[in-house]
């Protein structure tokens, strides 16, 4: 049986804490390539670096300048595809989320409670970007803002939420896993590498 | 003035040389993700193996199962977005590309040659897996096929051809810069990173 019985639980992403443990030796461990699609339906790709899990365990934590590029991309197409690959543990995720983008405009008080918290938990020199010139504008365009202590309104969360992982494992003997959420329930399969 | 004269080769992509150069120590230098858009307009995301420059010494090459989905993503959009960061370095190419398949059916003896010759320098095991079941498909279906020592009809080569490159340095002092290819010409600007 390939099949395996439908959770409400992701065998794929107990994997994936597995390999944030498995990797953490690694500097990078927790940089990750985020794909979106342009109103044009161009392919954009980028590295960013992981912020941890939100409250429900499950999506994944981004932030971002309310002024990249990407945030105009996501409120055309909120579908991202992520490729995590291990270096130590020689395995991949590729992850296909929807993409809710948390900002000084929100109107949960849970969701800018947890944006105030990632902000706090920023070193200076992660939060000073944010107060710098617009991203991708022609150098010395602009003026940078003063710096504050409260999350400014470039300063944005992003929450990636699974919808489907394909699992790859490079060691010894290949194996390839696939999980897709259907009606709230995971299903997964295994497919040849 | 941050925008250079055009050019009819690329800074960026002299860097990106020089990165390989200097990353060469990481055993995951020659990693990257490879961003494609589905027939649905869904981004698709996944790590690939750096195999060399074309002749031309602009065109990146990878290396590909036809039975892979990322040939039907190609067949319906040939743009690709590369990004590819460099650990030790620390900085990233983003690289717009326009993809070409090469494959058993091409008519060109230029690119048979090329794909002959890149097959020649894989090793057993990365030679292996073009015989083996098809990707993707659950555990068990279809066959193996007997190994030969010509390219299999499986394995095809793609040329990701350049046509905009994003340069963001992460050291000390962050830089980015633009490189765009317009009739034949790099143009290439600074921008805010």
């Amino acid at each position: 049986m390939n099949e395996m019985t439908p959770n409400a639980s992701c065998e794929a992403l107990v994997q994936l804490k597995a390999a944030l443990r498995k990797n953490r030796r690694d500097a990078h461990h927790r940089y990750f390539q985020m794909a979106t699609v342009t109103a044009e339906g161009h392919p954009k790709n980028r590295t960013v670096v992981f912020r941890g899990f939100c409250a429900d365990d499950t999506s994944l934590l981004v932030i971002t300048d309310r002024r990249s590029e990407k945030i105009v991309e996501l409120e055309q197409n909120a579908a991202v595809e992520v490729a995590w690959y291990f270096t130590r543990t020689r395995e991949q995720f590729r992850i296909s989320v929807v993409t809710t983008c948390v900002d000084y405009r929100s109107q949960s008080k849970e969701d800018l409670a947890l944006r105030e918290q990632v902000w706090q938990q920023l070193s200076e020199a992660a939060r000073a970007q944010f107060f710098w010139r617009s991203p991708g504008r022609p150098v010395d365009t602009g003026a940078a803002a003063a710096i504050t202590d409260a999350p400014p309104e470039t300063f944005a969360l992003l929450k990636l939420n699974p919808v489907a992982i394909d699992h790859l494992v490079l060691s010894k003997v290949q194996t390839r896993r696939l999980s897709q959420l259907k009606d709230g329930r995971w299903h997964e399969h295994w497919v040849n590498p």
